[in-house]
C-alpha cells in the first residue's frame, strides 16, 4: 500500500503542470508546461488582447486571461494544472496597488471559468517575470521593457526595489510603441503645415489611416495640406488612442529605408530609454533583461540601444516575452524552493 | 405715413443689438452690444463652459452657447438681436470641416432655444474673430493663439488662408496651456524616480492632485516615491484629460520663483509657439495678434515671446479674448459693408 501510494504520487508529480502567464498592453500570453523543475519548453502557448492591469477594465481582462489560458490549455490539461504564476504590465508589488489587487481578482475568476484550481496562484508584475526567464533565471537585476508603453525596473531577490516611467502613454511611457507612434502622427501633422521638415512618415502614416489614394498626391496647396491635416487628426480619434502603438512596426522601417526624420525618432526613443535606465542606477556586468516588441531579438530599438550601453560594460539580454519567467516562477512557487513572488501569492 | 415709417426704421436701427461668441477650449463667452458701426463697448457679456467644436460633443456645446448668450442677453433685448457672430476653437474654413458644421448647427439651435430670430447669422474660426478684433480691424494678418490649445493662422481678406498646429491635446497644441500642464506632470514625476532633476513644481502638482498634506513631506525611500507616483497618476487619470490645462498658471508661478525646471517648459513652450508661427513664414512688420490666456495682456508667454520676436520687427498686440473681434464682425454682417465671414453665413 505505502509503495502503491507513494508510486501514485509520483506519478501525480510527473502528470502535474504549471501555467505561465505575460499580460502586456497589447496582448496576453499564457503557456503550460510540465511542473518538474526541469520540465523543458511549453507544451503549449495561447495568446489574446491586452491585459495591463491598470488600463484594462476588470471584465475584459478577466476575458483575456481566460482565453489565453483556455487557448494554452486544452480541458484535458486543466486539472493537472498546479501552479499558476502570471506578471502584468500595471501591476507592482507595492502594498495597495491597484493594479495587482484587479489583476489577482481577474486572474481568479478567469482560471475558476475554466474548472482550474492550482494550489498556488502567484502575481506579479511583468518586469519580475522577464527577469526570471533569462538564463540562470537571476534575483537580483534590472529589466527594461519597451512595447505598447515602457519601464525600468530593479529586481532585488526577486522582488522589484525600484521602478522608473511606466507612466502610461498620457504621461509617460518615453520611448515606447506609443511614443514612437504618437511622434510619427506629430512629424507627419507637422510637415503637412510647415512646421517640420518633409518625411517619408507622412505618406506612410497617411496611407495607414486613410488608406493608400490618400497618401499618393503630395497635397498641392496649403488648403488641400491642411484638409489632409484635418482628415489624418479625425482618423486618429476615431481609434482608441493607444492604438497608435500599431505605427511603431512603420516608423523602423521607415528609418530602414533611411528617412532622416524617422531615424531620429528612433535616436530619440532609444535616448530615453537610457534615461529610464539610468535612473535607477546601472553597475557595469549587471543583469539586464530587455524585451517587449521593440526591445526583444530583432526589436527595433535593441541594436541603438546595445550600442549606447557597451561603453558602460551593460549588455542586454533580449527575451521575446515573460513567458519563460512566468513558467519558472511558477515551477519554483510549486516545489517550494522559490519565495513567494512580487505582488502576492495567495 | 411716409416719414414715420422712415422714423420708425431710423428707431429700430437704433434699438438693434448684435451678440459676438467667443467660444475657445476652455470657456464660452458672448457679448451683446448695440448694433451701429460705432455702437461702444459691449453692454453686458456672459460666459459659460467648453466651447470647442471639434472635441466638445454637440448637445454639450449648444448649452454652454446657449448659457453664454443667455447671461448677457437679457429676454427684453432678445427680440432686438439682429446679428450674431461666433468664433469657435475647432472650426476651420475648409469646405467639410466638421468643426464648422457643428457649431453651425449648435449655435442655430442654442438661439432658437432663447428666442432669438437674427437677420444673419456667422461662424467663423476663433482665429479669424480675434484679428477682427484688433485696432483698426486688420483684414489681413496672423493670430497665434495659446490658452488651453494652440493654433496659428494667417488671414487674407478677413478669411483663413492657412493655419499651423492646433492639432488637440493628443496630437500637437505644442507650448498650449495643456502641453505646459502634462510636461509639469512629467518633470514631476521625472524628479520622483530619479529621471529629472528635483522641481518645486513636485510638490506644487501633488498639492494640485493630492492636497497640500501629500505634497508636504518629500518621500523618504524609493517605495514612498512611488507610491507617490502611483497616487499621482491615477489621479490624474481620474479628471478629464484636458484639466491638465489648469496647471499653467501654477508652472508660470512657480517659474516666476525661480524654479529653473518651470522656467525651462516655459522657455521651451514659447520655443514652440515660434515655430507655429514662423510655419506661416511672418514678414517683418506683420500684424501679429496674439490672444488664450498665456498670450493675451499678462499672459504668461507673451514676455518671452515678444523677446523672440523683437529682432524680426514683429510686435504681438494682445488681445483679451475674441468678443471685440466677434462683435465688430456681426456689425459689419449686419451692416452689409463686410463680407460673409469664415465658414459660412446663413
Amino acid at each position: 500500500m505505502a509503495t502503491s501510494g507513494y508510486r501514485r504520487a509520483a506519478e501525480a508529480t510527473a502528470r502535474a503542470v504549471v501555467v505561465g502567464i505575460d499580460a502586456g498592453g497589447t496582448r496576453t500570453r499564457a503557456a503550460v508546461a510540465r511542473a518538474a523543475a526541469d520540465g523543458g519548453p511549453p507544451l503549449r502557448t495561447g495568446v489574446s488582447g491586452p491585459g495591463n492591469a491598470l488600463s484594462v477594465p476588470f471584465d475584459v481582462l478577466t476575458s483575456h486571461l481566460r482565453q489565453a489560458v483556455a487557448a494554452a490549455t486544452p480541458p484535458s490539461l486543466r486539472p493537472r494544472v498546479r501552479a499558476v504564476a502570471a506578471g502584468l504590465a500595471g501591476c507592482s508589488a507595492l502594498p495597495g496597488n491597484a493594479g495587482a489587487a484587479h489583476a489577482r481578482s481577474a486572474l481568479r475568476a478567469a482560471l475558476a471559468e475554466l474548472g482550474i484550481r492550482p494550489e498556488v496562484v502567484a502575481v506579479s508584475s511583468d518586469t519580475e517575470i522577464a527577469l526570471a526567464g533569462a538564463p540562470g533565471s537571476p534575483g537580483d537585476g534590472l529589466v527594461l521593457i519597451a512595447g505598447t508603453g515602457a519601464v525600468a525596473a530593479r529586481i532585488t531577490g526577486g522582488i522589484t526595489a525600484a521602478t522608473a516611467d511606466g507612466n502610461g502613454w498620457l504621461l509617460g511611457d518615453s520611448g515606447s510603441g506609443f511614443w514612437l507612434g504618437r511622434e510619427a502622427v506629430r512629424s507627419a501633422l507637422a510637415s503637412l503645415d510647415g512646421r517640420g521638415a518633409p518625411t517619408a512618415l507622412t505618406p506612410a502614416v497617411l496611407a495607414h489611416y486613410l488608406g493608400e489614394t490618400a497618401a499618393q498626391d503630395e497635397p498641392a496647396t496649403p488648403t488641400a495640406a491642411q484638409r489632409m491635416r484635418d482628415r489624418l487628426v479625425q482618423a486618429v480619434h476615431e481609434r482608441p488612442v493607444p492604438d497608435l502603438a500599431h505605427l511603431a512596426p512603420l516608423v523602423a522601417r521607415t528609418a530602414d529605408n533611411g528617412d532622416p526624420v524617422a531615424r531620429r525618432l528612433l535616436s530619440d526613443a532609444a535616448e530615453h530609454l537610457v534615461g529610464t535606465l539610468d535612473a535607477l542606477q546601472p553597475r557595469p556586468g549587471e543583469t539586464l533583461v530587455t524585451t517587449g516588441g521593440l526591445l526583444g531579438p530583432g526589436g527595433a530599438l535593441l541594436g541603438p540601444l546595445t550600442r549606447r550601453l557597451a561603453p558602460r560594460d551593460l549588455r542586454p539580454v533580449p527575451m521575446p516575452d515573460g513567458l519563460a519567467g512566468a513558467v519558472a516562477l511558477a515551477r519554483r512557487a510549486l516545489d517550494g524552493t522559490g519565495r513567494p513572488c512580487g505582488c502576492s501569492a495567495d
